[in-house]
């Protein structure tokens, strides 16, 4: 749809009425000054979806499944009425929608359904009647009418969907930063701001540790190519543009640094080389929900290699246990487990034609001193594991390195 | 349906996650030991609604309609899956139902919408998975798929319109009173509760002040017959059964005395008595949306009227301006207001058949030396106006004439 902008708030965004009115504001000036068609997707307020958690906690241990979903859209839908209300008193035309009313269709899969088809007729028909639609984000409904909501960074997902099918010519995802940055600015203050970057590089940079928008969101975006505007919802500074690479990109060679301190390193020592170790040991972890990052298996000699991997430190006592099975099945030695690292990777899409980027990284980590204890590669990613002590000092090198400050 | 019971708990029956479980073990009993089919009807939780209403005028101090009853669903939404969970967790097996997935069809009069029908093909599938049914009050929808509320009163309507079209055995009502007195305990300790009343008694004693249940509610149960008990959520006393008079009932001459000191006596000396000068006062008081109770008019003497009427106390103010402007157009004299009134009834369905009651009240008064300012009776209902202070004197020896007290 021509000139349609779909904008997404998360719930601090939206969590007092003082920053609801600010919200409104801003909706009513683009539609204004801009002559845009606007859905706006928003989040629970504020702590709202914890405390609703607590409450069925309260009641049920183990409260999940249909009914958890029906308390759960409550807080999306309390957004979505109060920033209709507070648009409609400053003389705009706002309506509200739920989920099932936007049309979302999800599979049965309560409190992580996946969106099987949107129906945007309602949104359409609202749209034409000059309305500003306020979509609750984060659920839907299956086609026998129950309530579903769509799991962790749900409402992101929402709001690609809708700009997808809507065909929006932007996707606007306001937060608390001002667009995704070269590198922490919190270590490196005069890290740039990316204007640019394309949905490769922001997959990687999310499984690299930046948590700007969830990988499934930035997936499905992908997938149909929705150009995604990260932006602050407290200024109005211009953000960072996510989109598919094009020429101009590609001369860029590294896009960000990002540095990931909840690892932790295991190694399992003289694990015999015979077929159908390796598969066993990361079955077992994926049966138990371990989410495994990086793995290195050195060579072998005399048939006994050394297996090593890197998995979330909440992750570390289940781990535990899985590697005391494993050493009994296998009859290797106890695993070293190595809570004290850091993961630094570089992201950038110019790696796939530049070659020697990974040697300057190494090189740029020796020079200040720093030890490398994994290496993992990807077409558009280079990581490698250092004690955690270092880790700043890691990110440090990097930007300067690969001029990522300004 | 055979052995289907209603079971209706309003907000602070559900005020936290306790009190929840309460209700969910008082359910399971009831399907338990009495083999019953049960449609629970729930309200938001203790103040939900409060606080709703109050962030709503937070982003806009007119707040209404469509958005306002967006928001106002959650509440009922909430509870509902909690009490689901609760029950769920005790090993009962309920699913939660929101009004559109009940099946009550509402007009589109957002805020105070009416129930034009109801689906319960849903409900009846799920009682016959012998599931425990938790519906939310309050709330329905339109037939274009809009959220709607049913304004004050929404739940226990709710309540009697399920009973009547699932032709439940009994809608038991919870509340925080174990049923109805014949008159009020605070102030005559001994009273008795009754048994059973009729639809027209428990009508009559709502509009002298008894708030057990509202009117509308009343009406719908009398309308279709539905047999109401009226019970504690707090204790497993039997409760107070309302149903259609029969023989047995007649018998008693009155069923309670009630009173009522949210009062204003209101008397325009000196009416001229010319044809529309009582249609144009009251007229003008309705246009105010002034609710004007008891209203006697005086016989006329010399062409001159006196017209006395009560209205509620925070009607006051506007009924001044209302008088004032009565006092410019009939050149009348200034109006006169008593703030300290009340209002003594009682009532009783054997009045119908038994003469001198009112005499006898009259009597009991004069006896206690309370004179009666304004006399109105109905049917089955006789009022009185007093002084306020003569008030708890009057409700102790109208309790004594008629025996109400134990």
């Amino acid at each position: 749809m021509k000139n349609l902008v779909v904008m997404k708030f998360g719930g601090s965004s939206v969590a007092t009425p003082e920053l609801m009115k600010n919200i409104a504001r801003r909706i009513l000036k683009l539609q204004k000054k801009e002559k845009k068609k606007i859905v706006v997707v928003v989040s629970a307020p504020g702590k709202t979806t914890d405390h609703l958690i607590k409450l069925a906690c309260d009641v049920n241990r183990n409260a999940g499944g249909r009914e958890l979903d029906m308390l759960l859209a409550t807080g999306e839908q309390q957004s979505i009425a109060l920033l209709a209300l507070a648009i409609s008193s400053m003389g705009g035309k706002a309506i509200s929608l739920t989920g099932p009313q936007v049309g979302i269709i999800t599979d049965p899969h309560f409190t992580k359904a996946r969106i099987r088809q949107i129906h945007p007729g309602r949104i359409e028909e609202e749209l034409s009647r000059g309305r500003i639609v306020i979509a609750a984000g984060f659920q839907g409904k299956t086609e026998s009418e129950e309530i579903t909501t769509l799991g962790r960074g749900g409402s992101d997902l929402t709001a690609v969907a809708l700009a997808s099918v809507l065909e929006a010519e932007v996707c606007e995802i306001y937060t608390d930063v001002e667009g995704v940055y070269s590198c922490d600015p919190r270590i490196i203050p005069t890290a740039k701001k990316v204007e640019v970057i394309t949905y490769d590089e922001m997959l990687e940079l999310a499984s690299a540790g930046a948590k700007v928008m969830q990988s499934r969101s930035m997936e499905v975006a992908k997938k149909f190519q929705v150009p995604l505007l990260i932006r602050s919802s407290f200024t109005f500074a211009p953000g960072t543009l996510v989109k598919e690479a094009d020429m101009e990109l590609e001369e860029v060679v590294v896009t960000g640094v990002t540095h990931d301190e909840n690892q932790v390193k295991v190694t399992i020592p003289n694990v015999p080389d015979i077929p159908g170790v390796a598969a066993h040991i990361f079955g077992a972890l994926a049966r138990k929900n371990i989410n495994v990052d990086m793995i290195i298996q050195s060579a072998a000699e005399g048939g006994i290699n050394d297996i090593s991997f890197t998995v979330r430190k909440e992750d570390l006592s289940p781990a535990r246990s899985v590697m005391e099975s494993i050493r009994k099945k296998f009859k290797s030695q106890t695993a070293v487990f190595q809570p004290d690292v850091a993961k630094l990777s570089i992201v950038g899409i110019g790696m796939r034609s530049h070659s020697g980027v990974a040697a300057r990284m190494f090189k740029a980590l020796a020079r200040s001193g720093i030890n490398i204890e994994m290496i993992s590669t990807s077409e558009i990613k280079v990581s490698c594991v250092v004690k955690r002590e270092n880790a700043v000092r890691g990110v440090k090198a990097l930007a300067k390195e690969f001029g990522l400050n300004n």
